[in-house]
Parts: structure tokens; C-alpha cells; sequence
């Protein structure tokens, strides 16, 4: 595919001019993101950004490319054609979800919040972490981001199991099993994760009836916010169903201060932190994926819209 | 080595025996550590548990073997001969250590104190988590459970460094320094891990001196409390040296009520939980021992007595 102009939504032109060899030929242009003007879009052949600039029209361009994971505020705008190119950044996120997963499962096992409670005490009162390697992890998602995590827990001995859309076998899953027959495994699970991009089959997909399969679980959520119906959460908590829960993403973000969510004991949430875009890890990404479609390479980023990731 | 009376320090005789088979020909006496008598300790050609009784002598033993992985509490007492033999435990205490280790690192790079706070005040704040793999890491001690530790972060991608007695290169370790020649090595650290024994060489060995080569590193102790000198601690961490304290072992255990490790802000303190036996698991461990001494075989766990492990 032949792209010459590429407009950066983003003041990011210095972080760029580090990467820019010799061999790009394409021009650039650099503009925040509320700033870009119709005259932008109509000169763009490329998009490239974090989201949708006010006024984004997918259809007069050849290539979008998102520096994000999940790509749903894109789909989100009308107008897409199916021969335009949507691209996504893997970077590191799985690595970073991993991190963010495993520190919230060690903190349990690790009984941090106890032991901290008996310090402030001046308590000497003994208890025995658990270990990873006796958990049984289900991670909702397959793709890049699942598996990942699937293999950090499977390193420290745990049981992982899958759960995706096609219930194809991946590596570092004992077995992945699909999301409409997924309700015995879960309630085998001690922790369920969820990795799950937002898409029309993922929206609200944790409802009451997956929530009642769990049996005392703890459940993160590092997909994204809108597959989790809130309500039913809340239920599946006062319940007993799931143990707690740890929330980086939230149907509505910031989350709002009258939210209930914020001052349960039963609730961690965070700032959609897990998987940050670095920036020069992005932008290295971004060249990968323009030179690949100089060349007319195999690109393992792009999104199928028919599926949303 | 031909050993036929066996006592166990403690009321184990219920787990003895679901592991015993028809193979071991040796008579057992299972009695709980503080009742048990001069007969039996004359009786005992082996002393089996996690320390020594009240009258304990080890000149008319054969074999000691200790439930834990450190018998400094079996080497302060006198009588020692050089042909008893006296072994350790090792089970999964490095994994043990390792999850504890990497939980507290991962609640330091994933920020979740300060999340908890910005939570209890319902505010939004991203701020980027940081990531192991940008970490170095100095362990202390690189035999079973500092190599365990080290192959834990280097699998995260850290660059882990160690330091040992003889220096002696150890796979999972970038380099291992001698003691003497740690000190610009400890400058580069952001977290130094301590996995020592206590020997005479390791008693205090975290100093003034020592500390004053730190430089802004956190510090975990999961080896032995002994080893740091506890006042110069406090003033590593009242200069700035030592960034914050994770302590798992104290050099009075439990830790007196008025000790003013207890409430300080930047020291974090559990009560000797990192390396809990597990009991089956230890049992398992001694049989196997016991097999290997009745066919003379290499034993891994056997204490160098002038090194004290």
C-alpha cells in the first residue's frame, strides 16, 4: 500500500524525529488532537493516535492505526470501509498486564493487607502465604494479552484455562474452552481474569447468569470496562459468588464520584494503568507496522472488523 | 550409615506414617519438643525437627536433621563432633521466597499504595506502573534460595546481580561479586535482597558500613534478622540510603512490643512467613534424606560445619 501523508494526532513530532531514518518518504504532520481541522483530514491518507479526533471520518482514509491495544473508540465512528486498514500496538501491554495481574494475585496469597493490619497492631501473628502453583487461573481472551498472562501464571506452576469466542487450543492453557460452555470451569476457579476487548459479542458479557457459575472466585478485569454489567457485579459480590474484585477498566471512565464502586472493601480499582502505551515503545511499533505495508508484509496487528480486535 | 533409633521433635507421628513404607526398618519415637527426656535423647541415634530440645546435646547423636533451611539455632549449641552429621531442609522454600520477594516488588512497581489512596479519596489518578524487567536486583546469598529468587526476576527480565562468599559464578545471576567487593555494585541497585544464613561471618554484616552503600535501594531480609544490625537499619533509612525495609526474619523473634521497627512508615514487617515448612512436604524431604544416608549416596543437604549451611 502506498501512504505519503500521515497525520500524528499528537504533539509526539520530537519523540518521532528519533525513529525517522532516512528511508521514510512519507510527509508528517503533528497536531493535537483537538486541534485538527477538516483540511487535516481531507490532506490525511493515515490517522494515526490514541483515539478519534473530533470530526474523524474513517472513510476518506487508507490506514488508521491505533496506538492502543483495544481498538473500540474507532469502531465506534460510522463510516468505515471495508478495504481501509486498521491497525493496533501490541508493545509490552501483555507483559504489563501480566505484571499488574500477578501483583494483585501475590498480594492475596501473600496476605498483605493482614499482615499490615498486625504490624499496625504490633502483632506477630504467623499465617502461611499460599502459593501460585495451587490456584486454578481461567483468563477470559486468547489472544496476544491472555496468553501472556497464561504463561506467567503456568511459569509459577498454576492451572491455567482459557475461555475464547472459537475455543481454540492455545499454548500455555491447559485447555481453552468456549465462552458459551464455559460455566463449570469457572466454578473450579480461584481467580478469573479478564482480557477481554469490548466488542458487540464482549458488551455486558459478564452478566448475572456468568457471574452465578462463580464460586468464590476473585476476578480482575484489565479488558475493557463495558463487558462487565456493574449491577450484576454488585449482586455477584454481596452474594458471595465472587470474592473480591479488582477493576484497572469501568464501563464509565474516570469512573464518576457518586459511583458506588469506589468505597467497597470488596472492590481494587485503578486507573485503566495496566497496560500504558509507552511511548517510544509505540512509536517503534508504528514504524515496524509502516514499513511491513510498504513491503506488502503479513501484518499480525490488523484488526478484523467482523471480529473487533 | 547404619541408624536405627529415630527421634522426632514434635507430634508428627500421624504424617510419619502416611509416608512411611515396609522399607524402613527404623524404630521412631515421636515426642513433643519440650517433653522429652534424657532417656530418650540417649535412646536417639538420630534427633529429627525444627530445634533443638531444652537438654539437647548433639555429642551422642549420629545424625541431626532440621525441618528448616537454616540450623543456626542447632549450631549455637556446643558438643558438635565432626563426624555427626547434620542435614537441612530444602523443599520449596526458594519458590516460597521468591513469591514472597516478587509480591513485594510488584507492590512497589504497581503502585498499590498509592492507588489504595487515591481510591479512598475517589480520585482518578493514572500514573504508569513501572516494570521488573527495568530493575537490578542484588541477592545476597547465592546457593538453593538465592538462585531460586535470582531465576525468578531474570525470567521478568531484571538484571540481577549476586553476591556471595567466594563469589562464585551461579547460573541466573549476571555476576556474582565477593562480599568484600560489593560496594559499588550495591550503588547501581534498586533492590537488594538478603537470603544469608546466620554464620559468623554473616552476623551484622549489614552495617553502617554496608548500608552506606546503598543509594536509594529498597531492602528485603528473608534470610536470617541477625544478619543486619538493626540500629544501623533505622539510620539507613532516616539518611536516605535505604529507600524502604521489607523484614521477614528480626533478630528477636517475635518482635518485642517496643521495638520501634514496628510503626515506622518505610519498614514493612512479617512475621517469618516467607519459608514456612510445609509439613508433608518436609516429611517427604527427611525420607528421602534417610534413604540416601542408608546407601551411603551424596547428600545435597548436608551443613559444612565451618561454613554453617
Amino acid at each position: 500500500m502506498d501512504i505519503k501523508n500521515i497525520l500524528v494526532a499528537g504533539e509526539y513530532e520530537e519523540l518521532f524525529q528519533k525513529q525517522l531514518t532516512n528511508e521514510e518518504s512519507q510527509h508528517f504532520r503533528f497536531i493535537p488532537v483537538d486541534e485538527i481541522t477538516l483540511e487535516d483530514l481531507s490532506w490525511a491518507e493515515a490517522y494515526i493516535g490514541s483515539k478519534p479526533c473530533p470530526g474523524f471520518n474513517p472513510s476518506n482514509l487508507k490506514w488508521v492505526h491505533s496506538f492502543n491495544a483495544g481498538v473500540n473508540n474507532f469502531l465506534e465512528i460510522d463510516g468505515w470501509k471495508e478495504n481501509t486498514l486498521l491497525t493496533r500496538t501490541f508493545c509490552s501491554f501483555g507483559e504489563r498486564i501480566s505484571e499488574y495481574c500477578l501483583s494483585y494475585v501475590l498480594r492475596d496469597l501473600q496476605f498483605h493487607k493482614y499482615f499490615k493490619e498486625k504490624q499496625s497492631q504490633k502483632e506477630w501473628a504467623p499465617k502461611t502465604p499460599k502459593m501460585v502453583k495451587d490456584l486454578t487461573i481461567v483468563i477470559f481472551g486468547s489472544g496476544e494479552i491472555g496468553q501472556e498472562v497464561a504463561k506467567t501464571f503456568d511459569q509459577f506452576g498454576a492451572k491455567v484455562y482459557g475461555v475464547s469466542q472459537s475455543g481454540k487450543q492455545k499454548d500455555f492453557f491447559k485447555e481453552v474452552t468456549k465462552t458459551t460452555s464455559s460455566g463449570p470451569l469457572l466454578t473450579l476457579a480461584d481467580w478469573i481474569i479478564s482480557t477481554l476487548p469490548l466488542t458487540k459479542e464482549t458488551n455486558k458479557l459478564f452478566d448475572n447468569e456468568l457471574f452465578s457459575n462463580f464460586n468464590g472466585a476473585a476476578f480482575i478485569n484489565v479488558g475493557r470496562g463495558a463487558t462487565v454489567d456493574e449491577k450484576a457485579l454488585i449482586e455477584g459480590l454481596n452474594a458471595g459468588k465472587i470474592r473480591y474484585a479488582v477493576l484497572d477498566v469501568l464501563t464509565t471512565e474516570p469512573l464518576p464520584d457518586d459511583s458506588t464502586l469506589w468505597l467497597r472493601d470488596d472492590i481494587i480499582i485503578t486507573p485503566h494503568i495496566s497496560a500504558v502505551t509507552d511511548l517510544n515503545e509505540a512509536i517503534s511499533y508504528f514504524f515496524d507496522t509502516l514499513r511491513k505495508i510498504e513491503k506488502n508484509e503479513k501484518l499480525l496487528n490488523q484488526v478484523d472488523f467482523s471480529k473487533g480486535y
